[in-house]
């Protein structure tokens, strides 16, 4: 019968959104048997952003979701963020981009925080490369394009959730993902029109971003900074530059904003590199130099989140908010996609017990499938909340006023103990006890499930 | 020669202030060989505040400075954060103090996070009772009272250091120890009555603190929260209670203040319990239940510390700034007494090992203090600067005005994971890593400046 969950065959799901987190959890679901299908409301697949770094705990959770994500990654063009023949550990730097000092006094451009993030820890990657490689893992007729979500309607929970498009087309599936990113329609769907929740929230920091072909940031930068990441910090900005493949380096400059965004401004608007520099003056030679080699006219970035108003729960139903669409964050801990991706593998690691369960004990799939995103919830939800909170903390702390106040600069400098902790706090999360958590969470639930 | 350091004597040493911190030194020092003097300005000894928490990790500091202090502390009456005698693991827990519920809703003073301390993980004790036993751990003599410091003078590094008092008074001695707390007048001689950080710094928080009998607090609070250390959280203000004693329960209320507070005025200011009443106006009934048991006049404490301006350095040259002289935070952490034992078990290693040095190859017994000094700066910087940011950051959090808008509580809720990882950071630390650093760090300096 069309529309009802039948338990002997294979889970089908539906992925809304087509982006770098809608893809990996596909792929991590098809590895495990699952139907997938993907909807991706635009014409073809492109990627906003320039550059998108992982941490080597990150890299390891998509070989565990699925080793075809990493080989993506790695054709895509990937390289350390540390460019050192001689050194294959990963370096995240923090320097002082701002105090005026000559170029021979030893404070010049002084280190603050200098990270290790071990061998091969931090890798870097065109956002748009990545993404046309990741789409080659994913099998022929899988992903639908042009297919922008109207609503979704789950009825009883032995039916199957009816997924409405735009277009006037349908599909039907047992559980749906929303992976539709920060401006998602899942979520306001799931939450209403009327919740502060459905829409993204400004968090006062506009980016400029370019990518710049290494032999000029050589001459810019000269060769040390060039071929590694560094974050020159000041008063109420930043400046972060990496190699993102052998030939470019991007390089992305974050200012604070007192101002409001209107959410029905769009959030890009036309700018240019004297923007750029005015945020800057004063700021240090080197970080004038790679202005210098951003484009004339660029956009501004308007940088948005979910901090203010978070979503209750990741977790309605069949349906779940996944990535971006759940707990977007602003990208300065470079950890926003990292934080889907292990939400990507808490999901295929649960459907993957559903499906074993549904084999051993037949039962009702829907409540099956509840019960396991009730756990999605449990496990997700703390630490990429943490991530929303902290992505901003360390930008106001980057950003401190107190930079310009030579009488404040003790003071300034102790914000890096906080910093080098929540920076490690991300890079050091061991997802396999998350994998072990999320089997002992749903099985204990299951456990209650069956004694009520 | 008097004045003169000699090599084959022991090392002998000024400690500026007798509370806590000054004397937990004393036992260490004098546990280790070395000739020990306290001056305090005082006239008798007297501790401010009212109760005082120690973690596990504290007390096995205490316990390697001199298992004497250990026992001060027991014999001083202390006792479990968490009285419970079927379960000897201490809790911090974090409740709403606010939201407006029926008792018999299952929000009704809803626990917003729960933290295992571990086995006897937190004590408590009577901050007065503690300081009188701790005063009987240091030998006759040692101990000099009505000594208010005029100035300290270090000449050459052969020489002893003076030390002028406002009576007339010197004494000499080879290294000082600035232990005279958040008003340090040694801070203030070494940095300049120019200096801003020579002078505490209001955190825009006021106190109000109660020791409560124990009948009258279980009739306000019941008895699993009257034998249970809580803190009570809301809108621009929290309300903690623990059990000091067997007798006994210290509360503190802690009010968000906007307003300056004069360097120049009292720290602390008459008041009445009107004024707390009127500060939770609204907050839910036990809180309500408790603050009637404050006295109807009482002190309003202006929490200082030492975060606008930190000190540049803990060390120069042979005198050191130590606890809150150093270091001095909020209480919000509970562990500002903590920070300053840690430095008490980091100079005892040091001394201990500078006493050894001069019998195995005898050098200036100076420079050697020199040396050692930059090391208890080195290790004991970053940890203890983070504790003044990390209390007033919590406080901050607690304090989350959102707590008063139900739309807000998702987010104000999200701040949890941060308090748990901030309270782990200063539980967990691991004080014989720090002694091993310790030694390490003071060996490699003094082969350094061998070589040289």
């Amino acid at each position: 019968m069309p529309g009802t969950i039948t338990t002997d065959e294979p889970i089908e799901v539906a992925i809304i959104g087509g982006g770098i987190v809608g893809l990996v959890l596909a792929a991590g679901l098809i590895h495990r048997g699952v139907n997938v299908k993907v909807f991706e409301q635009a014409r073809n697949f492109r990627a906003l952003g320039v550059g998108i770094g992982f941490t080597a705990r990150t890299v390891q959770c998509m070989e565990n979701i699925n080793p075809a994500v990493v080989k993506a990654l790695r054709s895509g063009g990937s390289v350390n963020a540390s460019m050192d023949e001689k050194d294959p550990k990963s370096y995240l730097r923090w320097i002082d981009g701002y105090t005026q000092h000559r170029e021979d006094d030893p404070d010049y451009q002084k280190m603050l925080l200098t990270l290790d993030a071990g061998i091969n820890g931090w890798e870097t990657v065109r956002r748009d490369q990545f993404l046309e490689d990741l789409v080659k893992v994913i099998p022929v007729g899988v992903i639908h394009l042009q297919k922008r979500l109207e609503s979704i309607e789950e009825k009883d929970e032995n039916d199957k959730i009816t997924i409405k498009f735009i277009d006037g087309t349908t599909a039907t599936a047992d559980a749906v993902f929303g992976c539709d990113g920060i401006k998602s329609t899942t979520r306001k769907l799931l939450l209403g029109k009327d919740n502060p929740a459905s829409y993204p929230q400004y968090t006062h920091k506009v980016a400029y971003r370019a990518l710049i072909p290494k032999e000029k940031a050589l001459e810019a930068l000269g060769e040390y900074k060039t071929n590694r990441q560094h974050m020159h910090i000041g008063p109420n900005a930043h400046l972060i530059h990496y190699p993102v493949n052998l030939k470019m380096i991007g390089a992305t400059v974050i200012v604070s904003d007192p101002n409001d965004w209107p959410l029905d401004k769009p959030t890009t608007a036309r700018a240019s590199r004297k923007d750029v520099e005015a945020a800057l003056e004063g700021w240090c030679l080197p970080v004038h130099n790679l202005v210098r080699l951003f484009p004339e006219e660029l956009d501004q970035w308007a940088l948005f989140d979910l901090f203010e108003y978070p979503v209750p729960a990741y977790n309605y139903g069949r349906v779940c908010l996944v990535g971006d669409a759940a707990h977007a964050s602003s990208p300065h801990h470079g950890a926003g996609a990292s934080s889907g991706i292990e939400d990507a593998l808490c999901l295929s690691t649960l459907l993957d017990e559903v499906s074993t369960r549904m084999k051993e004990s037949p039962e009702s799939k829907g409540k099956a499938l509840k019960t396991a995103f009730e756990t999605y919830n449990e496990i997700r939800r703390t630490r990429s909340q943490w991530l929303v909170n902290s992505s901003r903390r360390v930008c106001d702390l980057f950003h401190q006023p107190e930079w310009a106040d030579p009488a404040k600069r003790v003071k300034a400098e102790g914000a890096f103990e906080e910093i080098k902790d929540r920076s490690f706090k991300i890079w050091h999360h061991d997802s396999a006890i998350m994998v072990q958590d999320t089997i002992r969470d749903y099985r204990e639930r299951q456990d209650r499930a069956v004694k009520v």
